[in-house]
């Protein structure tokens, strides 16, 4: 008998899946090169994550195709139509994930050269820390269908949003006490918004996994934190007022 | 006979089709009204865009569990297979182009209470001019199975970027000049990120359109004129020598 019939369903999944944490494990390392480019200012590391974005790429596209290919052949129902349906769109957010990464590697000269300091690259790397933890997470929930742990994702999105809007803060602080920081700040905080972004996409995935498991979206709002899109610090302000300066995020 | 039971698979693709260019003009309006309201300090539809980008959420749900049972009912192949996939995946985009017009929304009080200067809004206009023309081309480029303007489309994105490269360029000085504008500095170039990052969405769909009807990914390097994440700019520099500070992007 040949194998090549008798493959299943379920092998075929086992495949995409498989490509699918694959890109999961690629899209972490290059969250970890990135931010260890930037925070040792490694030019070079830097240029190899910009690099290696494009296996992700790669992986997706095979995903794509894979997906189409099981959809076209297996003609799944029910559970199994919507964990293929749900792995193609991991897929994507990983690699979004992924070009978010690259867009990191890629300001590692631009603060290296520009005015920068550099305490508030602690933040960034608490930041990218808590996202490497994330993807990992999420990649377990996935694989272990784990609802509990999805949830868990979910939730640890705020303490990202949180460790932006302090970041935010300080950052507008020192572009006002010298306008020599303004750009390596900027940078900074496009990076960290960056990361953030990233913290949205795993909180996506965490939704997907949820909606896999579960059969339905999650009900609750999403727990959401940053609220920099409101944030407003003038030069002289008193810091006490500042909580006055922030509006409900409604998202 | 019976009208439900004799329904076909154009029949249901019409349906899910109809949805998502439904979410595409709901998505083009709530960035004219963004705009809008972003312009004229309009902070009343600005509340109204932030609520309505519900509505937009509210169709994709509709669209992936259409496009599920599409998939499970009628089990296309081929061609009709990959334009199921194709819809479900630019519900998604129009979905997140919806979120940024929300996140530009949200920062219209920011920028009014911030010490601003108007100037810079016209640019922002003029980015999100662009972009609002992008999805329409692009759901025409869809409807019509166009290639020749989903390319179109794809090259029009390099102006936006062109836009967000003096944008940043000259809101950098702005920051340099006086410590009061940076907070509004910060909040316009956040927008005019946004902005830049709906015409990446709206490019990558245009791409998806190729790829339906073209059976396989364009080959060509994807125009890519956003040079902010290595542009450096510090005070008192020689503007002729603004060149040198640019690296090639490599995306």
């Amino acid at each position: 008998m040949n194998d090549h019939i008798v493959s299943s369903f379920d092998d075929d999944l086992d495949k995409v899946e498989s490509l699918v944490l694959e890109m999961g494990g690629l899209v972490e390392q290059q969250l970890v090169n990135a931010t260890l480019a930037l925070v040792n200012q490694d030019s070079k590391l830097a240029k190899q994550v910009v690099k290696g974005d494009a296996r992700i790429d790669k992986l997706e596209g095979e995903v794509n195709v894979m997906t189409v290919q099981v959809l076209a052949i297996r003609q799944p129902f029910a559970d199994d139509l919507r964990t293929v349906i749900t792995t193609l769109k991991l897929a994507s957010h990983l690699e979004s994930i992924g070009n978010y990464a690259k867009n990191m590697a890629r300001r590692t000269r631009a603060i290296s050269k520009a005015s920068a300091f550099s305490g508030s690259t602690g933040t960034l790397k608490r930041m990218s820390e808590l996202v490497q933890q994330m993807v990992r997470e999420t990649l377990d929930a996935y694989t272990h269908r784990d609802v509990e742990l999805a949830e868990l994702v979910r939730n640890r999105d705020e303490d990202v949003d949180q460790l932006l809007n302090s970041l935010f803060r300080e950052m507008l602080t020192y572009m006002m006490e010298d306008p020599r920081h303004i750009s390596g700040c900027m940078h900074i905080l496009f990076i960290a918004k960056n990361i953030e972004r990233m913290g949205d996409h795993i909180t996506d995935m965490a939704e997907e996994i949820l909606f896999l498991v579960n059969g339905k979206w999650p009900k609750d709002k999403r727990p959401k934190g940053d609220r920099t899109s409101t944030l407003i610090i003038e030069p002289g302000e008193d810091d006490e007022d500042d909580d006055a300066h922030f509006e409900d995020d409604e998202s």
